[in-house]
């Protein structure tokens, strides 16, 4: 098992060395036969995804996680256009960070060179599998992909397809490679393949999150867990509140970047919480409250809010919402229960957003603006691999160039250090 | 004992949120007092430094380790200068990395904040402990100090000089805490105290680093292995070559950028490797070489290379030497034993210099200079808090946007995500 997985990485390494020194346009021809490879394969992969579907069905997956397993014609088209726009993205390898002449004429430059092998744990849904590899080869990487078993079908399907586009190019198969066939030890024997894999990067819950920080020693990089707050202020405009609230929750409530709590200063409460409550039960909502929010909840249903809802990321049509007495109270609270993804200030009060943003220790940290704003696309990054909230490194909607790292290039004429 | 290093953590931790949000004029100023603070208890400094060497002495170690743990005037001034040279670098917090006004009028910037609470690991030397504390103090981190149990006198006293001058100037003494007092248990329990350290940067040999990857569940940044080679081209300008090997050897041998293997092809082997091994001789140099270098020899006493040799970092005035066919085997040694810290090639052949930039994979590649220019100084970053061997987060000298995360700042008008 562990020997198994290890000799997956080892031919990713070996193939990772060609990827490293293929051209751009190299790995641009090998993205766009993916592209064309998965519409063509069309039939081949809808066929597949129906056997993970028809086992889904048989093993009782909710129909929201069986949509999301679901691929058809549209959806693949869709995934192959994605791909495109991984092309069209600026190739992060070869990019000069900085650089200068030294006063005793030494030329150096700090320039961006690939990873070498990248390993994604991630769950269900089969698009995540062409959108890392895509990512992983534009950025001159080889993947090893541990998907969900539920999509595992697909999956090989895609990985076929994926490999084919590969030889195609001239580009090794092994650049893209599966570790679905070895189930949960295959996760562990990845993340312990030291030498072998140059970072692991888990998407999923809190769970997989932990399983990563007792056992990897290989470099990681966490992602997408989101307990993210909106603090509506004594100064918020109200009604801007209201609708950021309700769309950092309801507009796509199962991403990391929706919110899970909402926290009330007192002086707003008894005009504000009353709002909000409505508002959110009637965009289908379940709510948890403490005893102030339940004392003004009127006809909405409202359940005690315990410290586990404070602590949940939901991931659904699900609300804690508090009142707190000041600033400094819910910053407090965020500092105790935030995963560090993005916070949320609503407020008219420059001093309040200035010590809000001075104080949140976060990704993300918004002013009257929705959570769902940290996001790849929509900060203008492109694409993004997930959203890191870890310190080192990346923190945020991680790009192509994250998935790089450095080195110093020094060119001299017989230079001597003195 | 874990319970004592979580809770130096936790002060530490709570500490650091002054630091944060404390101006960069304040942390300045506290470190002009550490630098007058330290000049002020040279004295104190010296006595409490004369216990360390006696116990040294007591206990056997060598004179060069003594002379890297002994404080005078001289050297407490100079320590006292680094730290004003510290000062009058750019102070990272606040740098914006990028930004930009979105389509939709959001306003974001990506902006530099301390990382929060930084572990330091490290040995013997005390200059350490002032040089690691004043970048985290310029950086607006915290910080958590564990060195070598043989300075633990010198660097109280130190630590003392620290955190008054911290008090003097209105910051929290916790900022800078030290766990020597709870020895190697200690170290394990630092790094796992997750949740408190936000890194632990480890700046030691091999042992300490493999404890730290078994150990460790906080974030770490690996710093200073360095099994650095130089590949001597067919088309090397030989008395260049020469030169930068001796250079790369002899010039500081104890440091990480030191070369401890030079390979030469075996096409100017005859010409070259007797004049290296009589300079590396006459230098001093103990050293071990393949059978063709051994034949080659002459006078000169050369021991048999083991593997180990090829693998070993000396730190000190030995050498291994190589004959290879080719290039490409230069490069197949080189990608088995480096420790992606600094290689360096000597040719004139533009291309053999490109195929080595490209294909090394190190935190520095150097062509025609020697591997003693990876160093923060050199490359004019400032002071640097090591030297990362690792590929994620920082990549060769650390300087103090290293110590530094950032977040996105996203400022609306109420905008919403559609």
């Amino acid at each position: 098992m562990r020997e198994a997985v290890e000799q997956v990485a080892r031919e990713a390494r070996e193939a990772s060395r060609a990827l490293a020194t293929a051209s751009g346009a190299t790995r641009d021809a090998a993205l766009l036969a993916v592209a064309d490879g998965l519409v063509a394969a069309t039939e081949r992969l809808v066929a597949a995804n129906a056997d993970d579907l028809a086992r889904a069905q048989a093993d009782g997956m909710s129909t929201s996680l069986q949509d999301r397993l679901r691929l058809d014609a549209g959806r693949i088209a869709a995934i192959a256009d994605a791909v495109r726009d991984v092309v069209a993205l600026p190739d992060p390898v070869g990019q000069v960070v900085r650089g200068s002449t030294l006063p005793n004429g030494l030329r150096v430059h700090q320039v961006r060179r690939p990873l070498g092998v990248v390993g994604m744990v991630y769950e269900a849904r089969p698009n995540v599998t062409v959108d890392a590899a895509a990512l992983c080869l534009k950025s001159g990487n080889a993947v090893v992909l541990r998907g969900g078993s539920a999509a595992r079908s697909s999956n090989e399907a895609i990985i076929e397809v994926l490999q084919d586009a590969l030889a195609a190019t001239g580009l090794p198969r092994d650049a893209v490679r599966t570790i679905d066939a070895h189930g949960r030890a295959g996760v562990r024997a990845l993340l312990r393949a030291r030498g072998l894999v140059d970072v692991v990067i888990p998407r999923g819950g809190a769970d997989l999150i932990r399983t990563v920080v007792e056992t990897a020693t290989v470099p990681t990089v966490e992602t997408g867990t989101g307990n993210c707050h909106v603090y509506v202020d004594t100064a918020a405009d109200l009604d801007e509140a209201l609708a950021v609230c309700v769309n950092a929750k309801v507009q796509r409530p199962s991403t990391c970047n929706a919110a899970e709590t909402v926290l009330v200063h007192a002086a707003v409460a008894e005009r504000f919480v009353p709002r909000l409550l409505r508002a959110m039960h009637e965009a289908g909502v379940r709510l948890h409250g403490d005893e102030t929010v339940q004392g003004l909840a009127g006809e909405v249903p409202v359940e005690a809010a315990t410290e586990e809802d404070w602590a949940t990321e939901y991931l659904a049509l699900e609300l804690a919402v508090g009142v707190v007495p000041d600033l400094g109270s819910a910053l407090d609270h965020i500092r105790r229960f935030s995963s560090g993804h993005t916070e949320a200030i609503c407020t008219r009060d420059t001093r309040a957003a200035d010590r809000f943003v001075a104080e949140v220790d976060a990704a993300g940290v918004a002013v009257n603006a929705s959570t769902r704003f940290t996001d790849g696309g929509q900060l203008g990054l492109g694409a993004e691999i997930g959203i890191s909230t870890q310190k080192l490194h990346a923190r945020g909607p991680m790009g192509l160039p994250d998935l790089t790292t450095t080195t110093w290039v020094m060119t001299g004429d017989g230079h001597l250090r003195s």
